[in-house]
């Protein structure tokens, strides 16, 4: 029998059962189940994002034996989807799952927590959490919210984007018309772009209607899903707009403080297993999606030429450098960023890039 | 109050505590508190690797309310570190912590679930294990042995190895002594090595007498704390031989099969936390380790040549080949890990491995 169970039918036990309560005044027994209402900004089942966000849910109600049961609701479902915090710091939610920069419009320096323009990947961004000072900062940012705070998921490196037509100098954003949100959008503006900002659902529209000229959107296995191909056909990488965005779990700081040391290990395990499962499925489908965008649907896969990385990584820095000067929160959290990025591109240098280069040489491997 | 000290006070509660037990058969309270014995194969407290096993133990305890607990030894403290296996199977011990290749002499599979040059990084190694079919694999390997197989924690792409001579064409391995283990070593036997296995306690004066005139450890962090740099000044990376080792948490079936489910969610999602832990650790403090190799031991870093990888992940693939051909299960994870593999290289390109290169143009980021 599952705690739950036994908790339902608890009034069965009689006398027994309450002398025993009084006995033993706090495990989850005199708890009973607490129910958590999670509302997550994305649709409900969004693939990556919203599978993650089931599965933080599933993990904390099973390990717990049902003592803490999560709902899952989709964006809009109880409020609008970017009300979700709101709604969280005011309790008529528990919990929500989403992107720090939704919250940028608050606290500015969420933005810095999601995803910087040639900023950290996702290992390294994990690691800046645990290890390098972002999780006492992320809560000190989200107390302000009202909020606990935990990484739960990551897209990894981000598509560069759909475009119509070619990248070939910095001199070609001049007047371009493209749907780029956050910090990439702050980029593209700087270098001359028409930026616009648009929900999901009216981006394959614009493009079709020639509203827009381009967007990014996330990857290949979600740019798929959406059909970004039917209205561009020129994919570029790499996304160095969102090279890892990291998506969050906020608790409210009243149910957070309420929870037993059992219950917060459970929230904090299942947000790691939450985080983990999130970047793996996009590692294991995005390179399916993108053969498929290729062989099925013709898209033309592109790099951005070397000269416009590096323009466009100049502006970056003097973009990110003003944002982050306009509060000491922001500055703060910008400074932690900045010695960690220094230190990662060092020793990627002696690591992973080196060895995603090794593996690039024309060698055969294994063939069996 | 916890529930662990609930349990050992459980005798004050007479007779409403007895008749409270009798009506609800299943759940923890019924159950007791369970003592999970678990070695490392590694010293307590390793740095990352003990520290790791730790955080595994620690979640689960804390998460299960004790109802768990699970009691760490190090290697040696209750069998020798490489029977950690036989004694967990044995039921000596319930579970234990290392790294799958230390068990290749019992089952030749595991070897390829560890590391496998010019394989998979930590990032895809994951994908592979929870999108990738790796996980049915393992804990059919791992079923071989009479344990659940779990991923645990990741040493990331290691160091190339510490050398007296430099390495300038594939003819520099002609008798090179080298301590190397694994299938790397293999690798290095098939350029001419001469392959030694050393215990990691007799590598630093090996090195210093001449006995060898090679060795690899793990990376930068693990490598300074023993010291290796004393006896050779030549750093090279990167670790094509060992791009990702794997940390496996194996738990004997026998004790796996009676755990409910509540308690199953909880180790799975210590270890995912454990796993995160081990490979942030790393990410976190390598770079650091290597500064201080560099600037106050003399280290001196060098790559690998191009033209050494390539012939070495020639005789990579060959070498790899043929063990994988030995028999059917290791071929069967080696066909699964070749699939993953080409997908994955394919989209390192679009993704993470074009991420790092643009992220190392010479344009000035953030100075704030």
């Amino acid at each position: 029998m599952k705690r739950r169970e036994f908790l339902s039918g608890a009034a069965v036990g009689g006398v027994a059962t309450a002398a025993a309560a009084a006995s033993f005044p706090k495990p989850a027994l005199s708890q009973g189940t607490k129910r958590l209402r999670m509302q997550t900004t994305w649709p409900k089942n969004f693939p990556g994002l919203g599978t993650g966000a089931n599965k933080l849910a599933e993990f904390i109600t099973t390990a717990s034996g049902g003592a803490l049961e999560v709902e899952v609701f989709g964006g809009g479902e109880i409020v609008p989807a970017f009300e979700t915090m709101d709604a969280v710091a005011g309790g008529s939610l528990d919990m929500g799952h989403g992107a720090p920069y939704y919250w940028k419009g608050k606290v500015a320096a969420t933005q810095f927590i999601a995803s910087i323009p040639f900023g950290l990947n996702a290992t390294e961004q994990n690691a800046w959490v645990q290890f390098g000072g972002g999780q006492e900062l992320a809560d000190k940012v989200y107390a302000e919210l009202g909020c606990k705070f935990f990484v739960s998921g990551n897209t990894g490196v981000q598509a560069g984007g759909w475009f119509n037509n070619d990248i070939n100098s910095l001199e070609d954003y001049k007047g371009l018309k493209m749907r780029i949100p956050g910090l990439g959008g702050e980029v593209v503006k700087a270098a001359g772009g028409n930026v616009v900002n648009l929900p999901g659902g009216e981006i394959p529209p614009a493009l079709a209607s020639g509203a827009i000229d381009a967007t990014e959107w996330v990857g290949p296995y979600n740019d798929l899903a959406f059909g970004l191909y039917k209205s561009a056909k020129k994919y570029y990488y790499p996304g160095w707009h969102e090279p890892a965005t990291l998506l969050d779990n906020f608790v409210s700081l009243t149910v957070w403080e309420s929870l037993p040391s059992d219950q917060k290990a459970i929230v904090e395990a299942a947000n790691a297993y939450a985080n983990a499962y999130v970047i793996n499925e996009f590692t294991a489908k995005n390179n399916a999606a993108l053969e498929t965008l290729v062989t099925e649907h013709g898209v033309e896969v592109k790099q951005f030429p070397d000269e416009v990385l590096n323009g466009l990584g100049k502006l970056s820095g003097e973009v990110i450098g003003d944002l982050a000067n306009q509060d000491a929160m922001s500055r703060e959290v910008m400074e932690s960023i900045i010695a960690f990025r220094k230190q990662s591109i060092s020793y990627a240098s002696f690591s992973e890039r080196a060895f995603y280069n090794a593996r690039s040489l024309p060698f055969q491997w294994v063939s069996l």
